[in-house]
């Protein structure tokens, strides 16, 4: 497009190249005419930012990144540029690279969730104090526009809960149990050996990742700031083969969710941010995420359930949502005026995990003679938790033992505690198999 | 949030109050506090333009629009106006009004997809020619954010290929048919008892409504220009209950499908734009939208495949949506700055439809006798139209009639119609039944 007077390039400085940081280069370096008509002027990739000059650094599909961009000195680059692009991850340097960018009048775009998750506080404040933008659609669920609706599109509605799928590791994980039948560390070794999971996959497995997406999911969807700290984790390590089994034949998948939601009034009510294993209708849009993707089931008063679907890692897909946020910031340069402010003018008090409210799947052995199933409702009964379904599986005549599986109406999880405590003192109760939650039905 | 100066409040007209207007008005009427805080200073509705101060005007659920902010003078409440929100639909006096509103500056937001679908260059040059902005999330799925993440998350990548459910009667209709074995015209009038449908259902069930988001779906991912004439455009009145049951026995479902591709290069291709009626395997995450709800799947370079789903319409959904763009250009006017310009930069040829390459399904009665499937696959090869599979479906014996289903890799429209003829010209074959294109395999 023509223009009358030819804004100058706008610079923009990398700090990373690794898996997501090449794609990133390469989306600058390899589409420049494209980039230039979407922003309005050329955009000139100034440098990148890596700890080693030694290494080669190459796409996937072998897009050779010029060996003359690579700098150690990420403080210079930060200090020569419009736009930083952070995708280096943990907490420092990327931290105060950050807020020296933002200090300087850089705009920022992150990919770093952990980063966000723990000091998110601070650098949007130093962000809304300069007056620029610092964007992160990258930082969860990856090529999934996820921030941005929530962010803008949501920004005149009432967010009541959010379902996240945000950890493709474990859908993986989870996926082939169902489907193959594996247990969790056969499971995990397909992952290994496919690069989806880490030699050690403590932070996907326990649920990290999902905790760190989870506080940035609810301090959007809330417009409050929900800490790390603040989120209740569960990972998958408790999940069975048999589990995986039972949920299929009462109708439900397991998948490890990133929950927030509010609890109340949705002007003045308490939230709670969780991350566990839970049981989810065959019916709800969220079973049918299947491998390694992402999905984010988004419950608001006025456009009722929505959900995002896509691929939630990998550096191609994560440099889409990297660059998109590119586009919008350097448009807003040229265009003028401030950025975009992070909301945060709710306080919500975050509900401890011990007080969330959901439903729950009870599966118990239980000695098989007439009375039993009436004697754990009754249990129930006492302690005001209310019985959806029972069903009793078949029974292993040997040990004359039957199952039970008991769906209950939504309880607190500390009721639901407390009772399980007292049915497990029951003489006819031989174990608790297992208590799983139930989401989105 | 404290603010060290007070913004002016922000004044918002309203151009119509039908099922969506009033619930827009509702929407800024009863949540000023939220929409303060979102913004950054109050927003105030000045008055809603209708055709007649007679009607009562109230939500669904009972919220008065109270009188005195009802006016016939639709341009006296323009012109005092930072932001125009229009919602009467139609053409005129739609276009002028919102013309007349750029030209004064006001920035504008709209459900129009008509008019977009029309008379969208012209009305985003007078945007682009003001500096303000012209939003349209609403216009196209209703509340699904798919017009925001299009336009900037998708920026920084290329779109290839856009699948959507973009018109909830009819997949209401045919999922009726799928699910109950109903005909068209029953499902049709079920649709109708429950208001999905209209009196005249022409609308929706011949695919003007769905041509319409679709031109302004390719317009968004190909930053192009894509008239509604240049929609080639098929409704589902031919689709048959026999067609839909023969679907589920193949491992489809058929829907009604806007589809937007580029074929070729993507930055020197042709595009192929369309609506009509496809099978869409089990398996894709597009066959398992259920009822009016709407889905819109896109395909990208860098992000893969990704889908938004929610509802496509409504007065509380589609308010959702214009909500989120009332605040988007709120906070613009008070952060400073232009516009954000529709980008336009390409130029792509539109295919005829004769020229579009999809795969096919055809569905034949045939001869029940040796020899005829070779004789019909000899008619595919000479035409140069590969088979994937083929399918001899359980025969009449009392007609020595047996049933063919062909699926064909991918071919030009042209070529499988003039085989189609060539099939159909054969002695062995009795009737050509139907021919559905595959989409989303």
């Amino acid at each position: 497009m023509p223009e009358t007077s030819s804004p100058a390039p706008l610079r923009v400085a990398l700090l990373g190249c690794g898996v997501v940081g090449t794609e990133v280069a390469r989306g600058i370096l390899a589409n420049p005419i494209d980039l230039e008509a979407r922003v309005g002027t050329r955009v000139e990739l100034t440098g990148i930012a890596v700890r080693s000059l030694d290494t080669e650094r190459v796409t996937d599909d072998g897009f050779v990144i010029p060996h003359d961009l690579l700098t150690t000195d990420a403080e210079a680059l930060v200090d020569g540029a419009d736009v930083v692009v952070e995708v280096m991850g943990g907490i420092e340097p990327a931290r105060t690279l950050i807020v020296r960018a933002l200090g300087a009048g850089a705009a920022v775009v992150t990919a770093n969730k952990a980063l966000l998750a723990e000091r998110g506080p601070e650098l949007f404040e130093a962000a809304d104090a300069a007056g620029v933008d610092l964007l992160y659609e990258a930082a969860v669920a990856g090529a999934i526009p996820i921030v941005r609706p929530i962010r803008e599109s949501l920004a005149g509605d009432h967010v009541r809960r959010v379902l996240g799928i945000v950890n493709g590791t474990t859908n993986y994980v989870l996926d082939k149990m169902a489907t193959e039948g594996l247990d969790l560390d056969q499971a995990v070794k397909e992952a290994q050996a496919l690069g989806y999971a880490e030699a050690d996959p403590t932070a996907d497995v326990d649920g990290f990742d999902a905790a760190a997406k989870a506080a940035i999911l609810a301090s959007l969807a809330f417009h409050t700031r929900v800490a790390l700290k603040d989120v209740a984790r569960e990972g998958i390590r408790g999940v069975s083969a048999a589990d995986v089994a039972w949920a299929r034949r009462t109708g439900h998948v397991i998948k490890l969710l990133a929950v927030a939601e509010v609890i109340g009034p949705v002007d003045d009510g308490e939230i709670s941010v969780r991350v566990h294993p839970a049981l989810v209708p065959d019916s709800h849009p969220l079973a049918a995420v299947r491998g390694a993707f992402n999905a984010v089931f988004v419950e608001a008063d006025g456009a009722g359930p929505l959900m995002f679907y896509g691929q939630g890692a990998g550096g191609r897909p994560t440099a889409s949502a990297v660059l998109g946020d590119v586009v919008s910031v350097a448009r807003r340069r040229l265009t003028g005026g401030k950025g975009l402010r992070e909301s945060k003018d709710q306080a919500f008090p975050v509900l401890p995990s011990q007080a969330a409210v959901t439903r729950y799947q009870v599966r118990l052995a239980v000695a098989d003679r007439p009375g039993v199933l009436a004697q754990v409702a009754g249990v129930l009964a006492d302690h005001g938790v209310s019985i959806d379904t029972v069903r009793q599986a078949p029974s292993d005549e040997k040990a004359e033992t039957a199952h039970l599986i008991i769906t209950t109406h939504a309880a607190r999880e500390a009721s639901l505690a407390a009772t399980v405590d007292a049915v497990a003192g029951l003489e006819a109760v031989r174990e608790i198999i297992s208590v799983l939650r139930v989401e989105g039905s």
